[in-house]
């Protein structure tokens, strides 16, 4: 029985129980959140068995998630460099992972990942697609809804936990897309090649006209479907406007239908999102989408900062993490320039966990304030081994820490203010 | 004439015109703002001359700005660095540095700073104190309230165009704080060296007692006060108590005595701030003090971060300008864990920028958006040279940027969004 039918008739899952544990709340507020399609379980359940594997809950109530995504480009394919980011993410702490992979034997890689993530993997399958058509000398503007949903259920099948899928971008959509002149257009990988798709044939999204075979077959696995926002903006100029509102207006219809259909989702989101329209956003989203998890990239609270990104990500994602998204994305570095590297992926996880613990203690998270409390109390007794031992990075504060003498560090030395005798 | 008395009696002041003039906004708004002591000009008029030297204003309808500490300590002091870490700040946008050296020649030290720095300059005079004090073998609570004023002196005498001073630890403040235990005590180094004076002498704060020499001082160089608060919390557990409250309150009574005599001042704040108390620290600032400039340190929107406070800081810096704070003083990586180098002092600027920049465009600072347009608009065009050009650190940008074939990154490669004809 799948996650929201066990909750739709109060019976308790394995799932439910793990994710009640690691948030440390009842079995009962994890089932009524499913229930009511306002959080989510990311688990197939024909995922391949991993060691240590941790079952994650995402929506109301629990703590902010973060997911961190890697995979390769047709410009830079290296699957043990690959492995070496998907290990330094779960070393800093993601709570999802998401396979983007578009260069090399993307199949392989996507398998391969699955069996060495101990947290939910997530992909994009009509990558996948639009690679191997790629590889056949052919356009994704000639597939058809078939080959698409057949790419659908290959992932799925291999165990996928997540799927993003750009239903949501309709023909009523597209159209005002056209009429109101954006700065940038579409940036959604997905979403910009199935745009080019409904163009060129003139036709309506086959994955918005095959929703329902979609909510099926992510039914089969109780997979999570995430309703990509293939319109998001892509720069501060084309916030909020009236492309990103009708999708999303759509998806909450589409989040309605597989609820009905006891099938899992959760609501992609912007973006680049000014500090002022962020709080917007999130209600909107909680409106439209009755309150569906918000899975949110950034976002990006300016578009200046390349080399940066993960801090004006950490900004945004901090705000939306207060106001009520649920899962934030991570941005790296290298966004807008290049593939990330490890180190890319490292400062990426890190900017991203601080911005949802910034969230989870604004909204006043018992034990994440807790964390806080006892770092500061390390502080106050120069016990530097317990705040190495709390901090984000324990392998950074090594790098850091240069105290000489064992009871201060560098920056004060004999004049730090908490040696005083007051 | 001084600023405040020029603005009053609406006469112009060369300095009010450039301000005006690097803000795109009239005279008559900026000498508005400086008669209301909502504005202030960071400029000693004994100051040395520097080619180049910026004139630069903080205040309501401004743009926010940044500060960078750099200064030597104790156990770390090399000048040479110090004059790289000032290259660098200024390189990367700071609009103002504070040298807090605490190590070696420090009176030699401010005034090579003085002497290089074409932004505005301040310092913390107690310091200065401090070390000739241990030099001699003696402890600051050995100091008299004479010692403290000639030490002001000597740093206004050397141009140095503001000065924390912490006039507003009064005994009351210290008799809440030691009634209502804080976590980490005081953190701020001139606020506990201060405050351990006060407890050992059982006197009032000579720097409180002795406000209407400070002002005088201060009026004699047009120098701005920028009143510190020694009581600032130094954890997420210790924001906005009572002792802070107290501080800020006093520190509201002398602003307006300054302003009287026309004297400028600015008003410190926190530290450590989780996000949902931001909103209501900036409120109570502009309530207490009449609408005078806030330079809030950070805020930290969380504690466990160290090596990543820079990101912390960025987070409530930009949720800090957003409610109206004027004047950002940077956090670096290094903070809570040794000195900054070099590279920290980049980092720390980048983020304090990124959120200044942030929270002026969400604000409605419309050359600040034009910027954001500006990179966007070259993004589209895939014009790397004018995104390498407007982004916020051209020399990361190069570092970072791959493209292989002119015209795509390698993110996406042939992938890209942007390419798709819709």
């Amino acid at each position: 029985m799948r996650q929201i039918e066990s909750a739709v008739k109060k019976l308790q899952t394995k799932e439910m129980r793990e994710v009640a544990k690691s948030e440390g709340c009842s079995v009962t507020e994890i089932m009524s959140g499913i229930a009511s399609g306002t959080a989510v379980i990311l688990k197939n359940t024909s995922r391949p068995v991993v060691p240590g594997f941790r079952t994650v809950g995402v929506g109301k109530g629990l703590s902010i998630k973060v997911n961190a995504n890697i995979g390769t480009s047709p410009l830079n394919c290296d699957l043990s460099e690959e492995k070496r980011k998907l290990d330094i993410a779960i070393r800093c702490g993601t709570d999802a992972i998401m396979d983007l992979s578009t260069g090399g034997d993307i199949d392989a890689i996507r398998k391969s990942v699955m069996k060495k993530s101990v947290v939910p993997v997530g992909t994009v399958p009509i990558y996948g697609l639009i690679c191997s058509l790629n590889r056949r000398g052919k356009k994704f503007v000639e597939a058809t809804a078939t080959e698409m949903l057949e790419e659908i259920e290959k992932h799925l099948d291999s165990g996928v936990d997540f799927v993003t899928i750009h239903c949501g971008l309709t023909y009523k959509a597209l159209e005002i897309l056209k009429k109101k002149k954006r700065l940038v257009g579409i940036v959604s990988r997905g979403g910009s090649f199935l745009a080019e798709w409904m163009s060129k044939n003139k036709k309506e999204n086959p994955l918005y006209e095959n929703y329902d075979t979609i909510v099926k077959l992510c039914g089969k696995y109780d997979a999570v479907i995430s309703l990509g926002d293939g319109l998001r903006p892509g720069c501060i100029h084309d916030n909020t406007d009236a492309a990103q509102i009708q999708e999303l207006k759509t998806l909450g219809l589409l989040h309605k239908y597989a609820l009905k259909h006891y099938v899992q989702t959760m609501i992609e989101g912007p973006g680049h999102v000014p500090i002022n329209n962020i709080r917007k956003n999130i209600e909107l989203e909680k409106k439209y989408c009755k309150g569906a998890p918000f899975y949110v990239l950034g976002p990006l609270t300016t578009d200046i900062a390349p080399g940066y990104d993960h801090i004006t990500g950490a900004i945004g994602g901090a705000l939306a993490g207060y106001y009520g998204a649920d899962f934030l994305c991570y941005v790296t570095p290298a966004e807008h320039l290049s593939l990330p590297d490890a180190k890319d992926v490292e400062n990426g996880v890190i900017a991203s966990k601080i911005a949802a613990h910034s969230a989870d203690i604004a909204r006043g998270r018992k034990t994440s304030l807790k964390r806080d409390y006892d770092i500061s109390r390390g502080r106050k007794e120069f016990n530097w081994k317990k705040q190495r031992q709390i901090s984000i990075n324990p392998l950074e504060f090594d790098k850091r820490f240069s105290a000489k003498p064992k009871d201060v560090c560098s920056m004060c030395g004999e004049f730090c203010a908490m040696k005083r005798k007051i």
